[in-house]
């Protein structure tokens, strides 16, 4: 039977974040939830009920082969796939399939972003599993996705809608054909989108066959198939091999260059507490606050008359905070956010501006 | 010819400018400025211009007596008076004219706190000069205190009524009779205040004769009199003499306790850019501001659509202040402050809750 593999895609810088996520640092390998696990880490805990340790993959920056290695030592070394250049996800998952279906022809794959929040785990569990046997069993040829039931007209997020009339069923789980994909709407769109219910945000975790995905990319993204073909067997872990092929790849995501244009995509209504961790306001949404709706990290922050806001810097660091709102207020190796909360959007713009004024070492 | 002295007090803790000022540094001992000279250097740079060093003395709480030698090396050691406890300006005023008497029993003195701001610091000897020669050749008995023409009507300092027909001239100044002092005002009189035209912002720098002084104090405070009487010659550096009295001598301004009851008080009006920098209100006035009317010490500092705000932090850290408007960012010895500044009356409350709830080392 075929095996079940779970491949965590742990690529990105998190610059959003900065200063508690750094480039050297991203936060994925942060436990910036304060659980005692890092994003990463709790990303493993939950695959590895569904896969081997030997099963699971990790696909990374070759910056942070190190940083995996540590996190996650119940992974084989070789399942860490390290990428030279950050050319997005199509190019990720092309190299991560090439790497299961060189292990197992049949092999199934999870792919799962290395940093989300996810409530509750059973639940989580479950609706994998659904769409793992729906794969294996029912319909290889599948590209499935979960979809989230969406709580809100959230604009950060690309949404799914599916065909309320290519309903099936697999394991107590409801699937439906898919029917287009839609990046980050406009908040009037988002409210549409909700209200009508046909319509899941797009979570970015997918379960499919090795070799459906890898004849998928070769027919819709056929200059990543191509460089990638023939990577096989031993040649997975080449490093030489592996500069070379980055070095072509275009940038693309598996969303516009695959899901958006296959014919043979289906989606799972999700409900297991879930956020990408993309915003602060993400992130804020998932922390216990206080009285006046403050998040507040940190053993020495004393507010007063102050509402809505989120704090996070060291414990041995004595901040006061006195009649400010919806602020951050974020501290890291030395260096200090404060923003309004309404303006995190410029955060990421803010870090290339730092990048060039002041130097890599900054970010 | 009697010989001018001056006297510099910097007893203050300066808690309102936490974390910058600390319990074990204030206020007058930082160059808050950004001069290069601390506000105590300056103040001292100023009265030599008047008084010889070996006449400037310096009363001060006596956890600072080295600060104040190692500030001002220019100064004998035997000049810096310090008090073993804090027992506001009447005693410590007392001390200082004890201690000129002993050396000139004719001896006039200025008196001026330590962390004050003056622009222009020619019109500043000018006006001393004055209250000098007005006590010393024309009215010895005369308490003469220097009043701030009002620019606005500042509810932050107390104000001097002067008697628009008692009216002299010494050295082109001007010179009235007090007719009253009054406590920090709220806004409606201050307006009315500044625009009789009769009011003066108390500065709380005076001119008198040693002798004066004392015996205002004797007949208006005899309690703490009392208590210095004796303290002559050799027995002012005396310190069990001094730890003595200021077990037993009461804490009581000198405005109260004697300028308020006296009937022989001057007052020269004065214009040569003054400010107490008792607040980071002022403190924002006295520096120059970017063209968002941001003040920003620090040289990692990036601001991106920020406005009238105050951010005073080490030049070695990077700070990104993004989206806020009218606030205070102070980060000083690892502890940051971040407050409203419309809220900045409660930071001294705050310090005393900081000193209970984390212990002395923070303030």
């Amino acid at each position: 039977m075929a095996e079940v593999f779970s491949v965590i895609m742990a690529g990105g810088v998190g610059s959003r974040f900065w200063p508690l996520s750094r480039e050297k640092k991203p936060k994925q390998f942060l436990d910036i939830l304060g659980t005692g696990r890092t994003l990463i880490q709790q990303t493993y805990d939950r695959l590895v009920k569904i896969s081997k340790p030997e099963h699971i993959i990790v696909v990374t920056n070759e910056d942070y082969f190190d940083l995996v290695h540590q996190q996650l030592p119940d992974i084989p070394e070789k399942n860490i796939l390290t990428e030279p250049l950050r050319r997005n996800t199509a190019p990720c998952i092309a190299y991560a399939a090439m790497f299961v279906k060189a292990i197992d022809p049949n092999g199934v794959m999870i792919v799962s972003p290395a940093d989300h929040y996810v409530g509750d785990v059973s639940e989580f569990v479950a609706t994998l599993s659904a769409g793992v046997n729906f794969v294996r069993d029912k319909n290889p040829e599948a590209l499935v996705t979960l979809g989230i039931t969406p709580s809100r007209p959230e604009t950060g997020y690309g949404y799914i809608q599916f065909d309320v009339n290519a309903r099936h069923q697999i394991d107590g789980k409801v699937i439906y054909k898919v029917r287009t994909f839609t990046e980050k709407p406009d908040i009037e769109t988002a409210k549409i989108f909700v209200e009508s219910g046909e319509f899941l945000w797009n979570s970015g975790i997918f379960i499919w066959s090795a070799d459906t995905i890898l004849n998928s990319i070769k027919e819709h993204l056929p200059e990543v198939y191509n460089e990638f073909s023939g990577l096989e067997g031993e040649k997975v872990n080449d490093r030489e091999r592996i500069e070379q092929i980055y070095s072509k790849v275009p940038a693309i995501s598996i969303d516009y260059g695959v899901m958006e244009k296959d014919k043979n995509v289906y989606v799972i209504p999700a409900d297991f507490g879930w956020s990408d961790l993309g915003t602060w306001g993400s992130l804020y949404e998932n922390y216990p606050k206080d009285e006046e709706e403050n998040v507040i990290q940190g053993n020495n922050v004393l507010v007063f008359d102050t509402r809505r806001s989120f704090i996070n810097v060291p414990d041995d660091k004595l901040v006061v905070v006195l009649g400010l709102e919806n602020v951050i207020i974020a501290e890291a190796d030395g260096m200090l956010l404060i923003a309004n909360r309404d303006s995190e959007q410029q955060i990421r713009n803010i870090v290339n501006r730092i990048k060039v004024e002041k130097g890599k070492d900054y970010i």
